[in-house]
């Protein structure tokens, strides 16, 4: 018998091979997913496969490792230079001989398109399958029997060994792979880009390249760095975006750029810089890793953010129509955004929406895939604009409402960032009114005794964002705010946390060091917000042609803090299972992420967002009418059956004054000082 | 009747159409090839027509002016404003609509496609369809309505109007493109780089662009600045090549970069800087054309000059195997070659054929043309190496040969670059043995009276390649020397221009304030350089498998100095007639331009170069053998019959001494001193 058969599992992919063949070479032939970068050589380890012993009946074979030929030298010495051990039963298919039939399992780290698993909570996986791909190559000597280029030398041994045709190459590896060739006796490690172009090129064999998903928000830049070869996140970091020095939220940065003429340039630096410094942070925390083993980025953020990034003014995105530059994807060198990386590097940004809906709710939408949902869902992603996409495998709608910056602690009387000392989650007690809460930088809560020492650092020093949602939905739930948001004067009376403030009313949270109160304008300021989110989302529901969301996810920083229940208490969201309501976490970073691991994705993304129907909040006559009914508590026209299906109605109290009679008690009953 | 019929000639393309069409209109519907930048705006004034009176009976029809509507105002004022003037009995296309049958005449000027006059001996054509064209188009005002990018929209204005799709978009324009459509009030010029990217964006109506043709010789750079609307040429410059410090030839630069470790990169500096300042002067000399307005380059050299202005290290071309980086074509963005024209613009780089036969070489055969003759035609380049082609229809063949740096003077005792005060011409007489002489910068004779007048401020100063030539081929034609190089000492005794010159003889060419001789070694070196060509050209022929050279085009500055008559004297060139040899000027300069003007020219020539047979002169056992035959003058194996029927045969005289006798009979005289 000069063949043998042999059967690859889990692909069940089988056939019978000359003895001798190489497993790699047999796998390849029946087009078996196995990995290599050496291109068979026994460097890269990746072609790991493990051979099953026993009789296999279905396909008429007793496999048995003894059907392989003997471990090579190189087999028994694995490992040590290179980092990929090799396990006792384990085989490089690539110097394991066929020499009778063989079952064969190719495990899932072996394979060039396995899953990555998604560190989300629901643990969908990624199709590892990158943009960048190196390849380790022979080529042949310069030779003066056959004149052709070093480079086509390069593009021969590329398409026989790789099947790549047809490459484009950079300057920059035209400019050193003379050298690397020479350098590396004529054997390179080269990296291809979208199985187009070569963008770099190491003498010798080398392990690995490296990506980055950027998610450059207006607050907070936050950056995965991955292993391309593996999949694997091997860091994250994340600064402070430097541009907050031009002013905190997207609104104030406009201005900053109306105001001055070099503005834009000086935010675009800036972001440049923060972006270098952010992969220095990343690249200095592995120390395998430089900053010229990163090949490729991905980059979201929202309009202003992806616009000052590229070094577009912004200007025109502060007013009406609020005009993108493009709302197309790029692609593009990562020195043309002056970042200190491998000089091949590319940049892919994703595409955004419309105006106020950037290439984060893009990264969003490509994280959460709503597009592939039979259930409607909503995705909301709260800053100074709610970025809101509705739909599902049919339809996808979008919009951004003006929330303001009250849900970023702006415009609130006792508001701050979310940063060490800011109160972010708040309970009520509805008989004697009185508050306990958590800041941020400890986990204990306010009544614990502990609980002063555990803050001694920061000190209490203000409310956060998802502070304020919790302590008005919980001042609602209390009754010591009304449906229309008044908080009850009345109820001075009974609890020294009711206090007169000037012609209105307060609620004190904190009266220590320092004294923090809800004022009945910081209220209002929420209402103002959470009426233009949930007027917007009406407005996308309306054009859908349905209220019913199945699924609630809430993206960014904020959407990751805020407390579910309470943001429905307050009508922030739809009436929904509070079940089927999560944080998506950092989607947009993981949208990144995605892009960056999976060439396809783009194309997806791209194409989805093409299908997404842009809605216009300003030009649509009833979102006014919207907004005015979302003032109410959770709001006017939504019983929130759902909600208060499961949360305890809110404390009833005697019904409070009218608004006109409210503030005339309230002068009324206001404490001489 | 609401139809009339309306003829365009040339073409002859007729057909009927509603009465009030514009004229631009309808030669648009029939394919009819009439150009217009501004899209029938009355801006660009391309579109001029003439339209013919009288009877056509071929075409059934009377055809009038008055079957016109009567000069919009647009048209009785053009002129002033832009640079085309309107003629009395033109009419603006775009303006003027069908109101009866007419027969319109569409002058060659205004043709898109039109054919522009090569300025050169053979006045072939050159169709104008430039790879990067400017296009002005009215885009859709930014429309919340309409939420889509500014680029998009863009885009579909150059769909919509003329039929580019898909295109690219640099991010430089991207950064400039809000500002120009507003500043321009959403009218724009838009550049588009071969239908596929737009790489520049300016406000309003822009009415041309500009490109430059480079041929980057070792000792000149030269340049000629073309309007890519209209294929003029608007100015032609030189200048010396910086790099000229680093060595005087190729070689000598070559070994300052195996010297030197930084060497490489000074001279990429230098002739980056070069090309620079080239352009200045090429915009400075018109006031209308700054280099923001240069759009597009193509760039020609051999291959050192090629690599060195990449910023490729040379160092592999000055040794076997003489591995080229890349024999590819390249396409570039100026910014990669530090080029201070549009951040968009365009580099083009011909295709190198070999390591010693450059992109210049392939600019030749595409000025040349060899591909396209039935007649075998040979195309020399000399320099330190000699790059030739040989073919025709069938095959094409090339190679290089190292002829050294004779024929560019050096090595030669008096031998000097071309530059004033250099003799360039010498007649012998063949009784008195006495010569005359024209030096570069005077257009005397030295035998004229007035000759050391009109050579005053140079003098002269030696004596450069072609005039090196010209006085060893008179030397032979008045039988100063023999067959085989030696020069005759016994005619020492009957004219005091022999001299002795140590052991061997020399000829005074000169004896002035300077003394100007050739030697026997000044011959040696001479017969060198010519039989390594020769040797080279031998090859090809036999390769090609005729010697039967119909057609001979001498390239490059030198090429084209050089006296065909001599030069075939020598045996520089195989026998051929005389009336078929010729200068080809600059034809690499010239391939360039064909370059920059016809897209489809650089598809061929890539193609060309592909199909040409590359052979290695090193490695051909039979060159050397060539070599020693044609070290005899002309050469030992060709009697130069077509030659001779048409040039006087050299002087017969006496039998010079065998070599061995002769330098003892050169001895035995040599006069005491």
């Amino acid at each position: 018998m000069t063949t043998a058969r042999v059967v690859f599992m889990p692909s069940g992919k089988r056939g019978d091979f000359a003895l001798g063949t190489p497993v790699l070479d047999a796998a390849r032939s029946l087009g078996v997913d196995i990995d290599s970068v050496c291109g068979g050589r026994a460097l890269c380890g990746r072609c790991q496969v493990q051979c099953m012993s026993g009789e296999f009946p279905k396909h008429g074979i007793r496999s048995s490792t003894d059907h392989l030929s003997s471990k090579s030298d190189t087999e028994k010495h694995y490992g040590p230079r290179g980092k990929r051990l090799l396990a006792d039963d384990r085989r490089l298919s690539c110097q394991a001989r066929i020499e009778g039939s063989v079952v064969i399992d190719v495990p899932s780290t072996s394979q060039v398109h396995r899953q990555v698993v998604r560190k989300s909570a629901d643990n969908r996986k990624i199709t590892l399958d990158a943009a960048v791909r190196i390849h380790y190559v022979r080529v042949e000597e310069a030779d003066m029997h056959e004149p052709v280029g070093d480079l086509q030398r390069l593009n021969n041994a590329l398409e026989r060994e790789w099947g790549l045709t047809a490459l484009d190459c950079d300057l920059t590896v035209l400019q050193s792979l003379q050298r690397a060739l020479r350098e590396g006796d004529w054997r390179v490690s080269v990296v291809v880009h979208s199985q187009k172009r070569i963008i770099a090129v190491w003498p010798g064999f080398k392990a690995a390249i490296y990506g980055v998903a950027v998610d450059v928000g207006s607050t907070t830049v936050a950056a995965h760095l991955v292993d391309l070869t593996s999949g694997d996140i091997v860091g994250s970091e994340g600064l402070m975006n430097p541009q907050i020095r031009y002013g905190e939220d997207l609104m104030s940065r406009v201005s900053y750029v109306m105001m001055h003429p070099e503005g834009a340039a000086e935010m675009t630096e800036a972001i440049r810089l923060g972006l270098n410094e952010l992969i220095d942070q990343l690249v200095a925390a592995h120390e395998s890793v430089t900053a010229v083993d990163i090949l490729e980025l991905t980059v979201v953020g929202n309009p202003i953010m992806h616009h000052l990034l590229l070094g577009i003014d912004p200007v025109e995105l502060g007013g009406a129509p609020f005009a993108l530059a493009t709302d197309a994807a790029l692609e593009l060198k990562a020195t043309e955004l002056d970042l200190a990386v491998n000089p091949g590097a590319r940049v892919y940004m994703l595409p955004c929406i419309a105006g106020h809906v950037g290439a984060d709710s893009a990264a969003v939408v490509l994280s959460e895939s709503p597009q592939e949902s039979d259930e409607l869902t909503l995705l909301i992603d709260l800053g100074t604009n709610a970025e809101i996409v509705l739909g599902d495998r049919s339809r996808l709608l979008a919009c951004s409402s003006p929330t303001g910056p009250a849900f970023e602690g702006a415009q609130i009387s006792c508001g701050q960032r979310a940063a060490p000392g800011a109160i972010e989650r708040v309970r009520i007690d509805p008989d004697t009114l009185e508050p306990r809460f958590q800041v941020i930088g400890s986990e204990l809560w306010s009544d614990n005794a502990k609980f002063s020492d555990s803050i001694a650092s920061s000190g209490v020093t203000g409310i956060c964002g998802s502070g304020i949602i919790e302590v008005v939905a919980e001042m609602f739930l209390a009754g010591i705010i009304t449906e229309d948001g008044v908080i009850n004067g009345s109820l001075a009376a009974q609890s020294r946390r009711v206090e007169a403030d000037q012609r209105t009313w307060s609620y004190v949270l904190y009266d220590g060091d320092i004294k923090i109160t809800v004022t009945q304008n910081d209220v209002r300021q929420i209402q103002l917000a959470k009426a233009a989110l949930h007027a917007g989302v009406s407005l996308l529901m309306d054009h859908y042609g349905s209220r019913d969301v199945k699924r609630i996810r809430l993206a960014g920083a904020f959407g990751s803090h805020i407390d579910v229940k309470h943001a429905m208490v307050l009508g922030l969201i739809p009436d929904c299972e509070l079940s089927q309501v999560a944080s998506a976490g950092n989607a947009a970073g993981m949208g990144a992420l995605i892009a960056l691991l999976n060439q396809e994705s783009r194309r997806l993304i791209e194409s989805v967002v093409k299908r997404i129907e842009k809605i216009e909040t300003a030009i649509e006559p009833k979102f006014q009418e919207y907004f005015v009914d979302a003032m109410a508590i959770p709001n006017k026209s939504d019983p929130y059956d759902k909600l208060f299906s499961e949360v305890e109605r809110p404390r009833e109290r005697a019904a409070p004054p009218a608004s006109e009679t409210g503030s005339r008690r309230r002068r009324r009953k206001q404490p001489r000082t």
